[in-house]
């Protein structure tokens, strides 16, 4: 919005500060910040009125006495992070560029899908005291239906910029570390690009649902991520430093510098009441749009492999999950103590803020060696 | 070292992405973190054999009770975060450049001041129980000192610039939001020069200092004040960039981003044995080098005030410190419940994991409008 009454009042290519989306990103960053800190204690009484209180269940004793204390801390945060992004979004992107408004669909579809699960978890008495959402199943069907969506859109898109370019970056899949022929990856087939895609968008939506599960933990580990393709999509969308540094030029991709800002500032500004002892969680409306839309910027910028280094705290935490369930099915035994590993560290003796605090540290030497990769072919 | 066997065997101006000081930062960061991280268990097992164990001691009851449980915790881990910086920056950074031998000089100095001032506080059984390390006035005149030997040579190595690029860089001070004559500040006079610099030495050595008073609070607000400087230093060094950002442009001083990026990951590194419940404390040994390094970066990049941004909570906790004795001097009342500020919020409520991590968060929004200004001229 802002950015089109500055564009309307000093015209097209001043060359201004305005028009540089890394600065829009950072704005929106501080912006987001300070929309989630003031809106917060408002945002948290109301919740614990409505008597939104969380109630930590697991099928693990130990674990169920570590998380005693967590009874009652009001769950749906995320809606006050989805706010706020959609607020600074809003207010500082392009609003004519296509992919904010994917991003924009992206996040409502997994919000929805998200505030329902964490709906019915709060309302439902399941059998034995227990709580369940939807089932597993339900949801990957809405994120798949999701994953095939943005995948036909972002192809479209990607047919014009064709016409455009003369390059079909829109089918590359970026190889880190790797100098092929097209200089900065291999050619993938349509249905290859389609199952990739849809694997993605599940994928990371589930994985930073998973990681949700201590205080700070994934809004902590979803700012340095963020902060990664703030960066890596400013470089896609800008045609020399793209060149610069073989990456495909996305043009317009550019502008997700902007919403990556903004997301990396929502999650800091959470943060602030989601620190140990957290006074909110986001449960699932938070976490399934945080992850899908860390999926959808990866997937436009053609960045799905350097994803698996940006994100690798989830992707550590969805392959322990992984891992646990498909040993126990072969062999009855278990990996780790309890999967996802995060818990794992804190039975084996590290206290929550110790395994919340190193995990954060893991997210950031990621995101170091994520950068440092670009450099490396 | 690895710089220079990869300038001997690739040949100079090769167009590698070792040359980079920006790329050779975030491998730095990555070195320096896995240095301090391998060796932190062993360290931190020898300080307890030497009984180097912290006995916290304030004129205040309620703050003495609150950090009871501190006690015995092994003090002095700034050795090895020294250790892993001086390590990583010897191994990949350009050794010839005049501002890398000021930095080992630097940090050289204020380790020997901080490790003096630990041994005393450790070893002496001050009166009434209490134990006193050096005087202030001691430590501030080994920083002065340190200050005047830093701005002679700074000052002099900015003079031999002088003669390649005929701008009197050296003794400019950049203004953030401003766009002057020179395009980037104001000219300082020699004296004014002299006495900025002795002042950001002192102050920010002893501002870290002060920081340094809860599990993981220094370690992570210099690293994040690092991750901004490595970006400047890289920014500044750079000629292209400099004057796109309208920067001064000092040569050679790209290669501090190498510094900052080692620190950066020194820092971090140590977080992962420092962040709550501490298992080691830095102690002067770690904060004066730290802070004193940070504000050596800031001189000689010109840039004394973004400083002030960059390093806002440092500001914050040094100005809360200077207010509470002055106006207990002149009025004798107390502004804070206690000074530095990080106590005040303590007792006031806060958990000191929330202190500690608002703190970081405010950090790194000082980072991100720091980085913000670059561009709003």
């Amino acid at each position: 919005m802002i950015y089109h009454l500055l564009e309307y009042y000093l015209g097209p290519h001043g060359h201004y500060g305005y028009e540089n989306p890394l600065f829009r990103g950072v704005i929106a960053l501080l912006l987001a910040f300070f929309i989630v800190w003031l809106l917060g204690e408002r945002v948290i009484r109301f919740l614990i009125q409505k008597r939104l209180g969380d109630v930590p269940d697991f099928d693990h004793k130990a674990l169920n006495e570590l998380t005693q204390h967590k009874t009652n801390i009001p769950t749906m945060g995320g809606v006050l992070i989805l706010f706020s992004i959609a607020m600074s979004v809003f207010l500082l992107a392009n609003l004519k560029v296509f992919y904010i408004v994917l991003a924009f669909f992206c996040m409502a579809w997994l919000a929805a899908l998200g505030s329902i699960d964490d709906w019915i978890k709060l309302t439902s008495k399941g059998r034995e005291g227990t709580r369940d959402g939807l089932k597993f199943y339900q949801k990957l069907l809405f994120q798949f239906a999701l994953g095939v969506i943005l995948a036909y859109f972002i192809y479209k898109r990607g047919e014009q910029t064709f016409a455009e370019t003369d390059i079909l970056t829109y089918r590359i899949l970026t190889l880190p570390f790797f100098k092929g022929e097209q200089a900065y990856g291999i050619l993938l087939s349509l249905p290859l690009y389609f199952v990739i895609t849809v694997l993605v968008v599940a994928g990371t939506s589930n994985a930073v649902n998973l990681t949700d599960g201590m205080d700070g933990l994934a809004s902590g580990c979803t700012a340095l991520c963020c902060m990664v393709f703030m960066l890596l999509a400013y470089a896609v969308g800008d045609e020399g430093l793209a060149n610069y540094l073989l990456f495909p030029h996305i043009p317009e991709a550019g502008e997700l510098s902007v919403l990556c800002g903004a997301m990396m500032g929502a999650c800091l500004g959470f943060l602030w009441y989601n620190c140990h002892p957290a006074q909110v969680f986001m449960g699932d409306t938070g976490s399934l749009p945080l992850g899908g839309l860390i999926g959808f910027v990866a997937i436009v910028i053609r960045q799905e492999l350097l994803l698996l280094i940006v994100g690798g705290v989830f992707v550590m935490e969805a392959v322990s999950v992984m891992l646990q369930v498909g040993a126990f099915k072969l062999t009855g035994k278990r990996i780790f103590r309890v999967a996802p590993i995060h818990h794992h560290f804190n039975l084996g003796g590290w206290t929550e803020t110790q395994v919340v605090t190193r995990f954060w540290l893991l997210a950031a030497l990621f995101a170091a060696l994520a950068l440092a990769t670009t450099k490396l072919r």
